[in-house]
């Protein structure tokens, strides 16, 4: 691939690149060496140390922040069909390993070799969703790997991310190969649910904390059970299926509670349902002033911090959340608080609910804490592959 | 309880019990108002905050750093068996939720409220492990609540901690009730091991893996496994269980390892094993100069870093381990990496794996992070609870 065009790194600016990260900063290339406005968004190019070392291929993408992506240290390597073949070969050799059955996500991004794009696998179905200009330009490669290697019955464009305006993409659903009507069904630790990739909020469903739900379905026997921020019932559906008392799924949402109710009559379980369209302040405020209690509450919210400027006020409205839910919590109960703010660090959140429940006077110890699902693999040289914090706490009296 | 003797902390010295923490340190006590002479070793107190806020009971020890913990925030508890019997009862309703077999640690130190003291449950023999002068002043209303609760057949006392010097106690084991004749058979994830509390290390097991080693067990199908630092069995034994293709158990006692070979045989995978006397160093360098490669290598060492002195030789000796573990990993292998090092924090074993993996110019990415197992909770106020860090680690060539 010597025809590509190169970029040249700053003094030094290497070093992140040789510690294992992909990313290239705008400001760490010497544009007076190789204007980066000579690139369209999205071409390829060599990248080279500032001494002249190549360093391996990347996407770029001048009008972006992170106005680089490294595909691979192999300069000589071919981005093409062949290539994705490779790399979607690896990434699913770790899922069979981990996984019995068809569903997961096939590709996270960075961890796997794949920048700016993710591909989630629903048995023959693949939902591929694409953030960057790069790899946008690569969507046709990268499908007909997909094509080749699992001869789907459909796969889909979600290109939907609020992240594509930063690479200046449009957003957009299509269907790129065969057909779809309506929800597909998927199953997750041995229940089945719709999900529908067209309409659902980004894939159409959530795996990565298919390991945390899989703790909360093996406690919720005999309990009771509320499901804050529901959504389809991922948690609430598994936990009546593992033989909870009684589950409440309370959502904003009523399309998402309607999927709710039917994933609860699809695995039989919908009689010990409730399902409760409100906001989860608001309900929590009630349940209190009820004096309605529960034994375990799960608080998923969504990602209440999306911008480095938000941490002070969303750290607040965590606060406020995890407060409220561990004041419907009947002695000895237990909290399942997640946060999917990769701007809300480990420790942050785990000193918010030590102060909360001091505040409260309540003995609180974690016994348990929930990452990412396994398909959801991190990159320990890039921290924003690590995103997603699950604490399983035990509360009860003051000691 | 206004009999007791009070301890009155300096100006401030308050904000770590209110945050949540139960230890007061030697520098922290105002001794001119109240001189921890006057106290001996093990001796209960009040402690109040510099303007009089009485913050709990505590007992103390004049001749200890950490010269006094607290037991209760309630300034009016009787410390006796049925304080021990409450505490008891809530730390049982966490397990039993937890487990559906008898076999677990049952208090975890200061994490259910009785600091300085370990308790594992083997059925019906319980192993008590007594790391404090205030601990070993109360053995008996507390062995008396074990008692009162389970009428087991035998209560261990395995006071062989080496912190007890630091608190003036010398070491014995001791059976305190009942009797006992040899090791004794317990369950883990459905694999049965033989148990000697009275000669093994520690309680004579060590159940804070288990959940991880859960995770290796159902990881092993078909692979050739190798478990360095084996002891009697546990990593290893599950694997082969669970359907590794062979299982290499690699420890320098060799009266470890003729318990693993006794496991092996109860468990009926003895011919999968093979048992392989040898430092771990000299196990892998050898490994390597014949091209040995593993599918699945388990790296759990004992602590390395005993004291915060020795952190910069241990991280070394962990680098090295780790290095070698990756050397003889066949391409897309996975490393479990543990440690249970204190003061090896979890981002200085991410930071050194990450680098070690980028040396040997290999991808990693974490599929998985393992801490202890629920029956060792982690209480959020008091950092010296949470020492236990598992990696799970895909490895391939790098991208």
């Amino acid at each position: 691939m010597s025809q590509l065009p190169s970029i040249r790194l700053k003094k030094n600016e290497e070093r992140r690149l040789r510690g294992g990260h992909l990313w290239i900063f705008s400001n760490e290339v010497d544009i007076e060496a190789m204007p980066l406005k000579s690139f369209g968004a999205g071409d390829l190019a060599i990248v080279e140390s500032s001494r002249g070392q190549v360093l391996g291929i990347a996407y770029v993408n001048p009008a972006s922040l992170i106005c680089g992506r490294l595909l691979t240290r192999d300069a000589h390597a071919a981005i093409d069909r062949a290539f994705f073949e490779r790399r979607l070969t690896r990434a699913l050799r770790l899922r069979e390993r981990l996984f019995s059955r068809p569903f997961y996500r096939l590709t996270y991004g960075e961890s796997d070799g794949l920048p700016g794009v993710v591909i989630d696998r629903f048995d023959d179905v693949f939902v591929v969703q694409t953030n960057t200009a790069g790899m946008e330009r690569l969507q046709e490669p990268l499908v007909a790997a997909i094509e080749a290697l699992f001869a789907p019955r459909a796969i889909v464009a979600k290109n939907t991310s609020s992240l594509r305006a930063l690479e200046g993409l449009d957003t957009y659903t299509s269907i790129l190969r065969g057909t779809l009507d309506g929800p597909i069904q998927i199953e997750e630790n041995g229940a089945r649910f719709l999900v529908d990739p067209i309409s659902g909020q980004k894939t159409g469903w959530f795996f990565d904390h298919r390991e945390s739900r899989a703790v909360v379905a093996k406690l919720s026997r005999g309990l009771r059970v509320l499901d804050l921020f529901s959504y389809t019932g991922a948690w609430g559906v598994q936990a009546a299926l593992a033989g909870a008392a009684s589950v409440e799924c309370v959502d904003g949402s009523e399309a998402a509670l309607a999927l709710a109710a039917e994933n609860g009559r699809l695995n039989g379980v919908l009689e010990k349902m409730r399902l409760i369209k409100d906001d989860a302040f608001e309900f929590l405020k009630r349940a209190r002033e009820e004096r309605q209690r529960y034994d375990l509450v799960v608080l998923d919210p969504p990602a209440l911090i999306k911008r480095k400027k938000d941490v002070g006020q969303g750290i607040e409205a965590y606060r406020r959340l995890n407060q409220a839910a561990i004041q419907v919590l009947a002695p000895g109960g237990i909290l399942v608080s997640a946060s999917c703010s990769f701007h809300l660090r480990w420790e942050t959140l785990h000193d918010l609910l030590r102060a909360v429940a001091r505040a409260l006077d309540r003995h609180v110890v974690f016994f348990g804490r929930g990452g990412q699902a396994a398909d959801h693999p991190v990159h320990p040289a890039i921290p924003e592959t690590d995103y997603l914090k699950t604490f399983f706490c035990y509360i009860g009296e003051s000691l």
